[in-house]
C-alpha cells in the first residue's frame, strides 16, 4: 500500500513509519521535514500535497497542536487555536483528501487520552479530542467506500521527561505500541472506531 | 435566583423561560430580541452583555448554529462555521461570563442528540456537540466554586414539521420536557454532566 503519514518526524509518527514501512510504501510528510511538506491549517497547502503525491491507499495524521493552560486565564482566541490546528486541520485533511484515496482506502486521525481523562490545563485538548472522535464516528457513515478511524494514545513513554508532570499517575505507552493501533486501523476492517492505547 | 437565558426566544428557550420564571428572575437574551441582545461570536458583545446585566446566579445557553450538509460537498469553511458559532460561542460565554457568576452559580450549555446518534448531513453537528460535552466535562474540574453542565435534547416535538425528515424514527420531546433538564442543572448539585433528554 501507498501510505501518507502526516507528522512523520514526531515521536508517534516515527513509530508509525517504523511499523508500516516494513511492508508498505510510506510517504513521510511534515510541517518542516519529510518527503513532502504540508500545513494542515491551509487549504492550498493540503491541495498542493495531494497534487504532489497523487492517489494513495491510506492517509494517517499524527499531528496537531492544542492550547494548554488554566481555564481561569484562557481566552477564546487560545481556545480557537486548538480548534483551528488539531481539529480543523485533521478535518480539512479528510475533506480534501477523500478525493485522492483509492477505493477501500482509509483515514486514521489522532485524538488522545484527554478526550475521556482530563488533566489540569487540558480543557482545550479534551474538547478538541472529543470533537475529533465525534467527527470520525459521524463521517464514517458518509465516506462511501472509504474507512475512517482514530487512534487515542496515552502519554508517550518517550515524552515523559517533558510531559510526565502533566500526567500524574498516568501509565505511558511507547510509540512502538501506539503504532500498532495505526496498523490495526489501516489493515483492519472497521470504520468509525477510536482505538485507545491506554 | 437571577438567571440569564441566552436564546430565550427559541423553542427550547421559551420552554426554559416558562419553567424557570415561575420562581426566578429570568433575563431574556437573544441575538435580535429580548431584554438584552448578544452575539456570542463577538468578544465585545459578550462583555457588553455582562456589563449590562451585572452579576447573575446562573447562565443558560440554548443557542448556536451548525452546518448541515453532506460530507461529500462539505468545505473546511462550512465545518468551521459550526465551530465558531455553537461551539466557540458557548465556550466564550463561559470564559468571559465566569467572572460575572456569583459563587455557587452555574452554567448550562446546550449540545444535542447528534453527539451520539448521527444523522445524514449531521457530521458538523456531531463534532460540535461532542466537543461541547468534552468542554463541559473538563471545565467542571477548573471552574472553582461554579458548576457547569449541558443539556442534550432530541429533536423537539414543536420542530417536527421542519426537522422531522432529518430525524427518521427518532422520538421527539416537547420543549416543556427538555426544560426540566435545565431546571435540574440549575437547581441540582452536579457538575460536568450532560443531561440527555432522549
Amino acid at each position: 500500500m501507498k501510505i501518507l503519514v502526516i507528522g512523520a518526524s514526531g515521536t508517534v509518527g516515527q513509530g508509525i513509519v517504523n511499523e508500516l514501512s516494513r511492508d508498505n510504501q510510506v510517504i513521510r510528510v511534515g510541517k518542516t521535514r519529510g518527503d513532502y511538506k504540508v500545513d494542515l491549517t491551509s487549504e492550498e497547502s493540503v491541495r498542493t500535497l495531494f497534487a504532489q503525491t497523487g492517489n494513495v491507499d491510506a492517509v494517517i495524521s499524527a499531528t496537531g497542536g492544542v492550547h494548554f493552560g488554566p481555564l481561569s486565564e484562557m481566552t477564546s482566541e487560545q481556545f480557537n487555536s486548538g480548534l483551528q490546528d488539531k481539529l480543523l486541520g485533521q478535518v480539512r485533511l479528510v475533506l480534501i483528501g477523500k478525493e485522492f484515496v483509492n477505493p477501500g482506502g482509509s483515514f486514521t486521525l489522532t485524538t488522545g487520552i484527554l478526550a475521556q481523562q482530563p488533566i489540569r490545563t487540558g480543557v482545550n485538548a479534551t474538547a478538541v479530542n472529543t470533537a475529533l472522535e465525534g467527527f470520525v464516528f459521524a463521517a464514517a457513515n458518509e465516506l462511501s467506500g472509504l474507512r475512517i478511524n482514530a487512534v487515542s494514545p496515552t502519554v508517550l513513554t518517550e515524552a515523559l521527561d517533558s510531559y510526565g508532570p502533566f500526567f500524574p499517575g498516568f501509565e505511558s505507552a511507547p510509540a512502538s505500541r501506539v503504532a500498532l493501533a495505526y496498523r490495526r486501523s489501516v489493515d483492519g476492517v472497521e470504520t468509525g472506531k477510536v482505538y485507545r492505547v491506554w
